[in-house]
């Protein structure tokens, strides 16, 4: 249930979607979906937990990984976060257009301000030892980074004739060796 | 009359914003405003314009430089387009935001995806020539180039503490040569 009403707040916006129409949508009554979730918003945060946990826990694992240096373990959340944001492609879309008008939204924006928080923290550690180019501030990397990530949601559907992965690797080799030959 | 026009379809969203609240935020009267567009939609297809004819005449201008490598035109389109969102960031958040919903906005999508051609021409050029890495398509490699670079409109301010020429220094530097120390 949750992965469809995902999809219809993607493609119909969320703002504007009653519950009569994700009711329909789902093939299902109303009274069916408020037997699981009391409420619109309760259903968007269920939408949303999806995919910011799944990210959340995957930057979380590679972080904490031991033996790697800083920058081993920001290439592997990079990776991770692309191939989480594929495969929870709709809920991590509708994370990303949320805009904190509710207590659901600017909760979903407080955890994606963390998950920034860890990627800098990540980014500032790796100049530091000196894996990282110095002469831009973490702020500005981890921006540029995550927007080439996040840009994903916008142009892929599951048609794309790239495999998940193979766009992971495309985006961390880009990122990180640049695409001169 | 049109920047400020534009601001405000940017902040208030275009659909959601009526003649009389652009008026108002405007401090002019609706008929000062009739008297310069005949529509809302007319208005839309003005502050569209600005970001889209700039970026265009500045990737043709760059693309057709010569005594130069293909790689080395892509690089200067790429930093030129930078620049551009960053001087007309109103205007291109715009242009980014249609859906093609009306003649206007689709005329927008048919003006984005010939600049995106003529940008995909280069990357498959420099590819040819040897100067791009060979084992990703022009298609992936123009997407994430572009994603990073619209990216840009999502964070940046006037008041970001970093200026357009060095933001588009840090973009070029890092698809091109990578983040790696």
């Amino acid at each position: 249930m949750i992965n469809k009403a995902t999809e219809v707040f993607v493609s119909r916006g969320y703002d504007g979607t009653s519950m009569d129409t994700v009711a329909r949508e789902l093939g299902i009554t109303k009274s069916a979906i408020y037997h699981h979730v009391k409420s619109k918003e309760e259903l968007l945060h269920l939408a949303i937990n999806r995919g910011i946990s799944a990210l959340d826990s995957a930057v979380e694992d590679e972080r904490q990984r031991t033996g790697l240096t800083a920058l081993e373990r920001l290439r592997a959340a990079v990776h991770a976060s692309v191939v989480i944001l594929i495969e929870y492609h709709h809920s991590v879309t509708l994370l990303l257009r949320v805009r904190g008008n509710s207590d659901v939204e600017r909760e979903a924006l407080e955890q994606r301000r963390k998950i920034d928080d860890k990627i800098r923290a990540l980014v500032a550690e790796a100049i530091g030892e000196g894996g990282l180019r110095s002469d831009f501030t973490p702020g500005l990397i981890t921006r540029l980074l995550f927007g080439m990530v996040n840009s994903i949601t916008e142009w892929y559907r599951p048609s794309y004739p790239v495999d998940p992965e193979a766009i992971a690797d495309a985006v961390t080799s880009m990122a990180f060796n640049g695409l001169e030959a």
